[in-house]
């Protein structure tokens, strides 16, 4: 069974809380730390890591541990948007694991750091228990300074946890998701309309597909335009529909696509459905994937 | 580092012997037995194993000791072309291996089995040491009962052992190679000579793709013919572009493409490749893929 964690924690800036926090993730021995990286304006940091439920589980009690004892949210200053010294952990399912269980561990872990820190959750995406409560932006937005009177109201009391928030630590937004694949496409052209019409004809906010968030962007030193995406869910809306969409609807204004990109990582399967549609391939089943039957008879 | 080995063994009928040589390659501990299956018309067993290239000599050597013991080719008979007990042994780079060193294995465990065993072994495909002798069809042409005269001639001297057949085991054909895909594709048309024109065109030997073989058949009970293919360089003939190279010949009769289909296993990298040749992905690197980034950091 495997389990992506992937916490966005509250400082980028003091290099001995960052390793600290990273020190706390590799203590547990079930757990791998694939990655983790930091922003200094921002004032962020991304960790990635990989194990089981119960590891993972571990990993994000070690992490808030050090993370409540080290910030302190009313000293932090920062571009992103926060609410919390551990502002956002999403679990996701990658290998033998299905989403009903990454939403299981979500609760799980949700109630463990009410108990043990004082510091109010909120559900979010798949774990989330309320529709209004589903994206992180609408959870996230007044941020730690309107924390304590969004709270006053009764549609933002916790998941978990006290009504107020943590005086130092805010409160943190605990979750599952599907894996998200941030995939950007360059038009041959300048025209930065195009690239954000494109963007709202493809994302979901805008009429588009269900599980797209686009915006258009110009490339200033290349001379082009960016249809910049988030896939969250690439196994309802897959990569090639969006790329085939956006080829057609750019050939409208007689623009084509100069190159695409995948920023970071992509699950395998992401790729091979691209494959299995332009291929035209009938009846593939993923342990054809010679990878795949490696690790399973691991 | 990871080796793939796909002996062929000519016995797919006395399933004690069979369960025997299976045995033999388990009982090596740094080999893992992936798969193995036996044609009973062919007489005749292919066994999928990985390892490093220790384990793998060792578990192919085991293999020999069972299969010299075993099988007596003079009374074997079968539909499948065989030389020897151990038809054929290739050895595949799958992972931090180079084909030059799978060359080097093929050439050390061919002179541990000519030496151990007395058994003749000809070189083929990547390891071979003749270009007359790179194509194991060209070896095996006269099989068996035919080998003893053809070995006669100073240019079938063996690479390795006896220049005359081992009396029961026949000779043996060991050898590097890439990764061998069997893909075919099937056209919505009943129309055999189509199928059969397209094969020409894109197989080697008739002046197509380096890396393909092909031919044309019959579907009888669908009703439709198909491109039967087997790519034996995934990284010099990619997929895609044998498919579209498929489609525009299967246009100029007005015939379209039905579905393709892979047979077996396919290393992502070349699911992975289409993905990137249709979706215009620039500057993808295979670290980006999930999986590999879990199996790296392991």
């Amino acid at each position: 069974m495997l389990i992506e964690c992937i916490p966005n924690v509250s400082e980028g800036r003091r290099q001995d809380v960052i390793a600290a926090l990273a020190e706390a993730i590799r203590r547990i021995p079930t757990v791998r730390l694939l990655d983790f990286s930091s922003d200094t304006s921002h004032n962020r940091s991304v960790f990635t890591f990989v194990g089981d439920a119960a590891g993972v589980e571990q990993a994000v009690l070690a992490l808030f541990e050090r993370a409540v004892a080290d910030i302190d949210l009313r000293a932090h200053k920062g571009e992103h948007p926060r609410l919390g010294a551990v502002d956002v952990v999403p679990f996701v399912p990658i290998e033998g694991v299905t989403m009903a269980e990454c939403v299981a561990l979500a609760k799980k872990v949700a109630a463990a750091v009410a108990e043990r820190f004082g510091v109010p959750v909120f559900l979010y995406e798949e774990a989330s228990t309320n529709p209004a409560r589903k994206n992180l932006e609408d959870i996230r937005r007044g941020e730690f300074e309107g924390l304590a009177s969004k709270m006053a109201a009764t549609e933002w009391k916790p998941d978990f946890g006290p009504s107020a928030p943590h005086p130092s630590a805010g409160a943190s937004v605990i979750g599952a998701r599907m894996p998200l694949i941030a995939y950007n496409i360059n038009l041959a052209t300048d025209r930065l309309d195009v690239a954000k019409k494109i963007a709202a004809a493809i994302r979901q906010s805008s009429g588009g597909f269900r599980f797209v968030k686009a915006a258009g962007f110009k490339l200033e030193n290349r001379g082009i335009v960016q249809v910049s995406m988030n896939l969250t869910n690439f196994e309802k809306t897959p990569i090639f529909r969006v790329f085939e969409t956006v080829k057609r609807e750019a050939a409208r204004y007689g623009v084509s696509i100069l190159e695409s990109e995948i920023v970071g990582l992509v699950p395998s399967a992401a790729l091979a459905a691209a494959a299995e549609f332009y291929l035209q391939i009938e009846g593939f089943k993923s342990e054809q994937i010679l990878e795949n039957k490696l690790r399973q008879s691991t």
